[in-house]
C-alpha cells in the first residue's frame, strides 16, 4: 500500500522524526543516466525553510542513492534512494503524544493501528513526500528522453487566483505562484495568515507539455484516473480536476467540445485527455489543498484516553501547505506519465515487432 | 488495466455495441447471500430510457450470474455476470466510422491502437458502466453486513445547485436531484439544452453512512486517493473533490479543522476522512461530469485520413450524463469501500488473532 | 486472486457444472489477428473423450469470444471468452455433497470458505483449465509474431519415461507421448490402471523455441519463478523442474555448466534460463502430475457432519491426468512467455526510444 | 519486479558491491513485537564464512531498522531494513568485467540491459536474499502469534540424501543436514568438490507446522503455486517439490490419496495441501539447487566483444550453495504463509463480521 505505480514503481517508507525516510524505484529503464544533482536540486525545491512562509525546519534533505545505478547509468534494478533525518531525537512529544490533533491524521492512525508514532506525525506527516520528489526527478529523467516536459505553479492561495502561468516566474516565486500580478496578493495573505496563528488553502496547477498520443489504460488506468490518484494522496489534497475541471461542467457541450483542424484541437478544455488517453495536447491538472491543520489558536479535541481537551499546537509550521506542494505535484505526474509511457509501449503489435526485430 | 480493487476486484469487458458486457467480481467472500433481485434493480436504475432526460436507446440489461454463486450464497469463486446485448446489430455506423467525434475517445483510441471499434463508441462508451453498476451492487451487499450504506444525488445540473440532500427524494427524482426546491429547476435546464440540441453539464454527490473508522490504506491506497481514481473512472468525469472540497481551501485552518468531543466531529469538512483514513463520519465526496460531448450542432473535426470535415451527430443521447452517473458513482464509491473494508482486517495483529483463534 | 500474469493477464470464472465457464484476457496488444479456429482448436486438442484413455464427459468446449476482437483483430480492449456448460444440471450430486473425496480439494474448500459447489468439484475441477487453453491460445499468437513456438508432451507415465520428444508425434499419441518407442507401454500403463479402477501419475514436458534473449524479471518475476507458479497451480501438480532440474542438482558444476562459443551454447542444461532470464536457448519445463485422486476403490473420509466413512466413487475420470495436462502447460508456459514478452519491452532506454520515436 | 506477496510484501533493493542491500516490508499488521536480535540471528544463519563449507567472504551482515517500529512495535506502516555492504571497494574486478562466467547471469544481465553492474555478479548475486532472510524473520514473527512454525533442513548434497529429518540436529550441523547418518558423508561430498576446484548441488527441505486449514488462494495464488515461485525464485534453484513431489507421481491414486480419518490424515503424501489450499496437516516443500557455477576449473565462454576465451574464476566460493539455502527456502516459506495468513482473513463473510463487531 505504500508503492505506487505499475511500470515505473515507487515504494516509499520512512516516518517523520524516525532514523531515515525513503524510496526504491523499480521499474527504471536500464541506460538511463541518472543526474544526482538534478534530483538533489528537486528536493531542494521541495525542502522547508526557504522562504519565511515555509516552516522553518531544518532538513538538509541530502539524498544518498544506494542501489540501482553504476558508472551513472541506471542498470535496470531497483533504485533504492536514502534521505537521513538529521534532528531525529532532538524534540520532546510529551505535549502531543497523547492528543488527536484536529484536521491531522492522528485519530485515524490511532483508531486503525491501535497505536502509532506520534513524533512529528509520523508516516503521515507531508515529510514522505521529499521522496516523491526524488522519484518524481528519475521519473523526470525518464520523460526528458522522449521530449516530455512537467511544469507547477500555484494557481490559488487564499482564494486569490492565478490567472495566467508563467512557469519561469513561478520558479523564482517565494509562493511558486504562476501569475506575477497576483503574487504579492497570494504572499501577503499567507504572512496575514502565519501572523494570527492561522492557515490557508491554495491550488497548484501542473502542466505537461509534448506528451506523446496515447498514454492511458482504459478503463480503470485511464490516465485522468491515475493522475487524480496520484494527487489525492498528497497530504491535505481535497479535490483534483483535469482541464478546465468544475468549470468544463458548467458549460454546454457545444462550448466545451474541443473541435479538431489539421493543425491540432483548436482549444483545450479536456486538459489533454479523452476517453482516459492523452490526445497529445497539454495534459492540465490541477490539486487543491486545505489549509494547513497545524495552527495555533485554541481547539476542542480529545486523548487516547476518551476525555475532552482544550488543545493549543506549539512549534512552527508552514502557514499554506500548496507551496511546497506544487513541487510534489509535479513529481507525481511525472511519475504518472513515465509509468503510462512504459505501459502505453505494449498497446500494439507493431510496437512488439519493433522492439524484438533483428 | 480493465480491473479495478485489490481484494475486492472487478474486471470488466465489452464494447456497447459488442455481443455482450459484463464483469468478473473477484474477492468477495463466502456465504454472501446473493440478491440477484437487488443486482437488477441497480442496474434498472442506471438503464437508459427510463425518462425523456435520458438517451431512448432501449436495453433491457438483464444481468445474468454465470458463476460464484451456489444456493443463492457466493462460494469465494468469482462471479461472472453478464448483459447480453439486445440491438448489438441494428445500426449503421458509416456516417461515424471514419469520424473523430470532438470530445469523445475516437481520436486517442484510434491513436493509441491503430484501430477502434466504432459502433457506438466501443469500449469507451458509458455502457461500460452498466458492468461497474452490477459488481458496484455486490459491493452494497457486502458493506450491508457491516451496517455501511451508500447514497447519491445529483448536486447540480448546469450551474443549477442542490442546496441540500434528500437521498429518498432522489431516488424518485427523474434527474435524481437531491433538492426538490431546485429539482424543476434543473429538470428545466436539461430540456432546454435538449431542444438546442446541445447538453449540460453536472455533478454527483455520493455519501456513505456508518462507515467504521479505520478504512483506508496510506500511502498510496488512501481512502480519498482511491475514491479520487474510482469516481475520475467515469466516463466524462472532470473533478473529484472529498469533502467539502475546493470550498474547503478557500478557508482558513480555523474554520476547516473539524474539532472533536465526546459527542464525536463536531463538523464534517473532511468529508469522514483523515490522512487517507475515514474517521468514522459520513464519507462524502463529488464528481463533476462535463456536458455530454455527443450533440447535434455542427461541429469541426478530423476524419481518420487526416482531412478536416464538419460533422453533425445523428441519433439521441443523454443531454445530461450526470443524471445516470448518480447511480455509477454510488457504485464506485461502495466498490472503494468494500475494498477497503476487507484491506483493513489485516490492519492490526490483534484482528490476526481474532480469526484464527479457535 | 484468479488472474494471471502482469500485462498479458488473465481471470478465470466458472465452476465444472455451472452455466458457464470462461476467461477475460487483458492486455492483448491491438492489432492481433484472432484465429478463433486455431483457439477452438486447441480447445479441441485439451478436451475430454478424445479415446477411451480420458473420460468420457462429454463437452463439446464450444468457445465464443463477447468483446475485444474488431473485424478480426484485437483492438486493446478486454477479450472476453465463455464455454457454456452443455450438461450443467443432469446430474445427481446426493452421494458426494456432504463427503470429502480423498485427494481432492472438497475439505479444504469446505473448510476455508464454510460452503462449497459440491458439484462436479466446483470451482477445484480440472474443467477451470479449459479457460487457461482458451487465453493460452491467445498468448501462442502473440508469441508467434516474434517467432517464438511452445511445444509439449508427455515426458513420464507411472514411471515410464520417454527419452525422446518428437513433438509432431506426440500431436498424434493418444497419450501425447513425446517418445514413440515406449508410447505403447505408456498407454498400456494407463488401460491396466483403468481396469483395476485406480489411475496413474505422470509428466509433461514443455518446449519454447526461438525465444529472444532477455525475457524473464528479476528478482521476483523471474522466467523460471513465474513457469514454477503456472505449471503448479494446474490441478494435481505436484513437482516443477526447469532444465535438467533434479539431475543438475546431482552434477558437479563442471558438468553442470553451459559453455558458451561463438556458435551459443555448448549445452542447454539449464533450460534456457540464467538468472533468470532466458538466453536465447530453448526454454524447457518439466510438470509432475500426481495419480488422478478420482479412483473406484473404496476409501476412509469424513463427510461434513464429521463422521467417519467408507467411500467408493462412481462415474467416470481420467485414469491419467497428465495427458490432457500437457496441453493445458503448453498453455500455462506460453501465457508467461507473452507476459515476459510484453514486460521486456520496457527493459531498456533504447526500446522507449524506439517506440517513440516519430 | 522487485516485490513478493501481497498483502505481506516486500520489496529488495541492492547489489552484492554496492553500498548497501536492504529491503521494505510492507502489510505487516501493527502491534507486532518486533524482537531485532531474532531478525539478526536469522541473517548471521545465512551469512557466508560460518564454516570452512561456504564462502568465506567477510560480511557482517548487521541489519539496521530505518522505519516502521515504533517503541518495540511495528506501527503497520513500512518497515524498512539496511545492510550496509562493509566491503564494497575492496576489489578489483577487472578479470570479470567483460567476460560472461558459464551458469551466471552475466550474459542474460548483459543482453536484456545493455549494460551491467559485474561486482560480484551485481544484482544476480545471492548476496541479495540476506534481504529476504530479514523480511522472512518478520513473517516468523508474524506466523508464530497464530502457533505456525517454519523448518528447514538439507535433504541431499551431491546425491546423498537425508532420509530423516531432525530439525535441531539441522541447526547445528555445519551443512544443515536433517540426517545425523549421512551428515558426514555430505559434508566429506562439499569437502572433495572444493578440493577438486568444482561444486556440488543438493536440496533443501521446508516444513511448516501448525498451519491453519484454509491457507492458500485459489486459482493463481494456490499455497503450492506461491511456495514453488517463491523457492524458484532463489538463485540456483532448478526444481520444487510439494511433499512427495515427483515420487508421489509414480504411484497409483490409492497408493497416493491421504485418506482421512477423524484423528486427521493418515498419510502426508499431498504435503499437507489439497487444491492449493493447506489442509491442517504440515506443509512440506523441496527445493533443488544446482551446483554452484562458480568453479575454478577452465571454462569455454565469450566476452562482451563476442570473443571466445578460456576462463578460470579466481576467489573464494560456497562449494554448494544448497546449505545456506536452507535459511533463504524458510524465509521464503514464511513469506508466503504469512501472506496467505493474511490474505484468507478475507475468505468468509463471517470473519468480516467477526472483525467488525463492536
Amino acid at each position: 500500500m505504500n508503492s505506487f505505480g505499475l511500470r515505473f514503481k515507487f515504494t516509499t517508507f520512512g516516518e517523520s522524526h524516525g532514523k531515515a525516510i525513503g524510496c526504491i524505484v523499480d521499474g527504471v529503464p536500464a541506460g538511463l543516466a541518472i543526474d544526482e544533482e538534478f534530483i538533489q536540486n528537486e528536493l531542494n525545491r521541495r525542502k522547508p525553510g526557504q522562504s519565511e512562509l515555509t516552516t522553518a525546519r531544518d532538513e538538509s534533505d541530502s539524498v544518498e542513492i544506494l542501489s540501482g545505478v553504476f558508472e551513472g547509468k541506471s542498470t535496470g534494478t531497483p533504485i533504492a534512494m536514502v534521505i537521513f533525518n538529521s534532528n531525529q531525537k532532538s524534540r520532546d512529544y510529551n505535549n502531543i503524544k497523547d492528543i488527536f490533533r484536529p484536521g491531522h491524521a492522528d485519530f485515524t492512525y490511532w483508531h486503525k493501528y491501535g497505536l502509532r508514532d506520534y513524533r512529528g506525525g509520523g508516516r503521515s506527516s507531508a515529510r514522505e513526500t521529499a521522496a516523491r520528489v526524488a522519484a518524481g526527478a528519475i521519473a523526470k529523467l525518464i520523460l526528458k528522453e522522449i521530449g516530455v516536459e512537467v511544469y507547477g505553479a500555484i494557481a490559488e492561495i487564499d482564494g486569490i487566483e492565478s490567472k495566467e502561468f508563467d512557469f519561469d516566474f513561478a520558479k523564482t516565486s517565494i509562493v511558486k505562484s504562476g501569475d506575477k500580478n497576483v503574487e504579492s496578493a497570494q504572499i501577503e495573505a499567507v504572512k496575514k495568515a502565519k501572523k494570527a496563528h492561522d492557515s490557508v488553502g491554495g491550488a497548484a496547477l501542473v502542466v505537461a507539455r509534448r506528451v506523446p498520443i496515447g498514454l492511458g489504460e482504459p478503463i480503470y488506468y485511464k490516465l485522468d484516473s491515475q493522475i487524480a490518484s496520484a494527487l489525492m494522496s498528497i497530504n491535505a489534497a481535497k479535490a483534483v480536476e483535469i482541464g478546465d475541471g468544475i468549470e468544463a461542467c458548467r458549460l454546454k457541450g457545444s462550448q466545451n467540445n474541443d473541435e479538431i483542424t489539421k493543425e491540432g484541437f483548436v482549444s483545450n478544455h479536456s486538459g489533454g485527455i479523452l476517453g482516459g488517453i492523452s490526445n497529445g495536447d497539454e495534459v492540465v491538472a490541477k490539486v487543491w489543498f486545505k489549509p494547513t491543520p497545524s495552527i495555533f489558536v485554541e481547539q476542542t479535541s480529545l486523548n487516547t484516553a476518551g476525555e475532552e481537551i482544550k488543545y493549543k499546537l506549539q512549534g512552527r509550521h508552514d502557514p499554506c501547505v500548496a507551496i511546497r506542494g506544487v513541487v510534489v505535484a509535479e513529481a507525481m505526474l511525472a511519475i504518472v506519465l513515465a509509468d503510462m509511457a512504459l505501459l502505453n509501449m505494449n498497446s500494439k503489435i507493431d510496437y512488439l515487432k519493433r522492439v524484438y526485430q533483428k
